[in-house]
């Protein structure tokens, strides 16, 4: 999508789980009526991975992201990194309801992926689009939205199915939120014995 | 519960989230007709903290401690560290339907807490007792269990509101799942400018 580096390879639908598999934050985006925006949400997770690969995001009712996904019916999730962290905190805390311009003024830059009109944000570790899979009581009641993953995919760098976190460098590895502006980074591989 | 070290504590519902909230991989545990299991779940994480805190969980059909959640209407959830790692695994690899003594097999060892029936395992760095929401179209269309939490403790070595890990050492960095038996610890503290 860009020249030179990064290099972001489409991932496979059996593979995009590891994505979020370790829990971190993400950044949610959607676009409808001529806007896009961007939110954190450290409250998403994986729900299924066949036969329909799914996820699930908790989107208080307050915001603006929530709105464009309600009206367009897609999102997009993204796996930001520690070098990303200024941005993602004021994407967590500033909204686009009256400020038009938020996610250049949280130092986000947008791109596009062939085929889908969801806007994803550059520097991430990986992308998916989603199909919102409407569940009316679930976003009331529970603030919960469910969506089917259509496509995904990650810069080489950090991650080509399996997390490459060593070679890639300490500002490649994703960011898991606490509270506030504080954030751990994902750390050090453990393996089990068997 | 026990003496000496761990000193376990009491949470306060307005920071449980916080054991979760960086997107470690859980124990979840029940117990129904005199029997108890637990499993491990990568696909678990917040979905409110007010007015009632509340949390999901993805449990697939062929799980016992899901059955064992449907009878009894109750849950365990715990945040398990890298000095659990194989125990960790053996729980999210074994089944209990088949191994009354899974529990034990795999190196755990559970206790109860005052007031409620349900088994949790010790070690961990935090506990929820959750009491089920039943949502059956969840339950069924998605394998989504939602609970509200009832109460939360954590061993103060290394949480009592915030995280310690810095000083509680690495045996006591969460686990957070890839795939197959291997995991990332949870790393380094990484603050936002603003």
């Amino acid at each position: 999508m860009e020249r030179g580096r990064p290099l972001i390879r489409q991932i496979s639908l059996d593979k995009y789980y590891r994505l979020m598999n370790t829990g971190p934050t993400v950044l949610v985006s959607a676009r409808a009526g001529g806007r896009s925006n961007v939110m954190a949400a450290a409250w998403a997770g994986i729900v299924d991975f066949a036969p329909t690969p799914k996820v699930s995001v908790v989107l208080d009712k307050a915001t603006y992201t929530r709105e464009l996904i309600e009206q367009s019916g897609y999102f997009g999730l993204q796996v930001p990194v520690v070098s990303q962290v200024d941005m993602v905190a004021a994407l967590g805390s500033r909204s686009g309801r009256n400020d038009p311009d938020k996610v250049a003024h949280c130092g986000a830059a947008l791109f596009y992926p062939e085929k889908f009109d969801v806007p994803l944000v550059r520097g991430c570790a990986g992308w998916m689009v989603c199909k919102l899979i409407p569940e009316p009581h679930n976003q009331q009641e529970h603030d919960l939205f469910i969506g089917a993953v259509l496509d995904a995919w990650a810069d080489d760098i950090v991650f080509d199915g399996h997390w490459k976190f060593d070679s890639a460098g300490p500002q490649w590895r994703t960011l898991h939120h606490v509270a506030g502006g504080h954030f751990y980074a994902i750390g050090e591989e453990v393996t089990a014995r068997s």
